[in-house]
């Protein structure tokens, strides 16, 4: 195949950035690995799940280390992930290009920069870490690219054709409003619910023993993710995650109301008029103000 | 195997009906079965689901058809579990067992009989009809039996037996109310909210497309159950579903405070501000009602 990314460096040899890593390596590709963690970039090395390995970011913000790398991916939680990029002023505005993997995109704002492109590789896995690495774990995904920077052609052509050619994904360009919102939805929303669920069972008075059906086996799974990159998520996409929330609130208000149409039920009915309440606030609050 | 069930009636042949029919006949046990759908039952026959066929539940509500039946499963969905129960007076009290499928219990009540037990088998699918039928659907899943009718240690012990020795089941004793709360937490609500989330997509108007990530995948695989099974859940179930969705939006405000802790978020902040009091009215109703 004949790539246009011969070098790449991975920071950050998660289960993302090392499958990554591992992937690109059975193209071809010369892969560099940075983890802050030095004893995951020395498992890394002798893993064979990268070529060479960078001891320190100190070291990466240079342009004389960068000028050999044809493409950096930054693939550590999304809070650090704007950090590493601050962190790499010196690789700024170079001929290497330079990529994310984080789930959000709102909170990555800098200035003046035409070599960053982010991505947002779906691929989600209830592992994590450098030993669930898996070579096989993008192909056929999809690939969501933002261009917030106006990165120029040669840099968006190049990361586009990574994901593409390199790791087999299909790829598709969104505004960062537009990402944030849907996977809010589509996504965050729904391990939030997953979290909140299973919490609340861990919290009740009541055990429920061995008595989960398969629904909550898949609440359970969600629940399991990395815990870090899920409060970052949640955190830095709040706001599109309360609008995903309160259009799942209308949703389960119908709902009750539906379930609960019968009298029958008068223990409760200040409970249920109480919820309805509620739901109907949150309905018209939503009209007014999304 | 010595099985002390030989003949047994499959009432409902849907997946847990027909699924129940062929895991018996593979164990040598002779299947009746009647559909309120006289086309599944002569596609029972014919695709050898069953070995013989009844044209009317009024002809199964007889002394006389009922003597030769060690054993009665009725597999239809909650609501109608309780009519045909009703519908079977004549077998009421005799030797031949009989015992259903249902998901909710608290809404079957009959009285004076003392050969009704209540079993739910644990084996979701989200598939549904007969030509979902799977002779191994049961095994080594778990069966909640209930006795609220105190039927005697023979229909017990048959019922028992029937679980675990021909259908390679394992068995549990709960009260109703324990059996009701229970699966409210760990399958109806899981359910309920599968159901809004993806409710709430389809009335959203941002168009989310093919960007579904894993979670949103199991959700979608949730809310494709048999949608009249799950009405009847939902609505006889729906007090204990409504503690159980109580006690999530605890958990789920216990979430959010910590998401939005940060001050940064203004236009949205009467919004949290609303959403903070209805759960903690929610949590100071469940703390003195429930």
């Amino acid at each position: 195949m004949n790539l246009n990314v011969n070098n790449i460096l991975v920071i950050g040899l998660g289960i993302i950035g090392s499958s990554i890593a591992l992937s690109a390596k059975s193209k071809g590709i010369n892969v560099h690995g940075f983890d802050s963690d030095s004893s995951i970039t020395e498992h890394a090395i002798k893993s064979d799940v990268i070529d060479q390995s960078v001891s320190t970011l100190e070291s990466i913000n240079s342009k004389e280390y960068a000028k050999d790398l044809d493409l950096i991916i930054i693939a550590v939680p999304p809070k650090q992930t704007l950090d590493v990029l601050n962190n790499l002023y010196e690789v700024w505005n170079t001929n290497t290009t330079i990529t994310d993997t984080s789930s959000v995109k709102n909170h990555i704002k800098i200035e003046n920069v035409s070599n960053i492109v982010l991505s947002h590789p779906i691929a989600g896995s209830d592992k994590s870490g450098i030993d669930a690495a898996d070579k096989n774990l993008f192909i056929n995904k999809k690939n969501v690219l933002c261009n917030p920077f106006n990165a120029n052609k040669d840099h968006f052509k190049k990361v586009e054709s990574f994901w593409k050619d390199a790791l087999q994904m299909r790829t598709a360009l969104m505004s960062v409003s537009e990402h944030d919102l849907i996977f809010a939805m589509t996504s965050h929303l729904p391990h939030l619910i997953a979290y909140a669920l299973i919490d609340s069972i861990r919290l009740s008075t009541t055990e429920v023993g061995d008595n989960a059906g398969a629904g909550l086996k898949e609440f359970l799974r969600l629940s399991g993710s990395n815990p870090e990159m899920w409060r970052d998520i949640f955190t830095l996409n709040r706001v599109d995650l309360i609008k995903a929330l309160a259009g799942m609130q209308i949703s389960l208000n119908n709902l009750l109301e539906l379930i609960t149409e019968s009298k029958e039920i008068p223990d409760i009915f200040s409970h249920l008029e109480m919820l309805r309440e509620e739901l109907d606030e949150i309905k018209s609050y939503k009209e007014t103000k999304f």
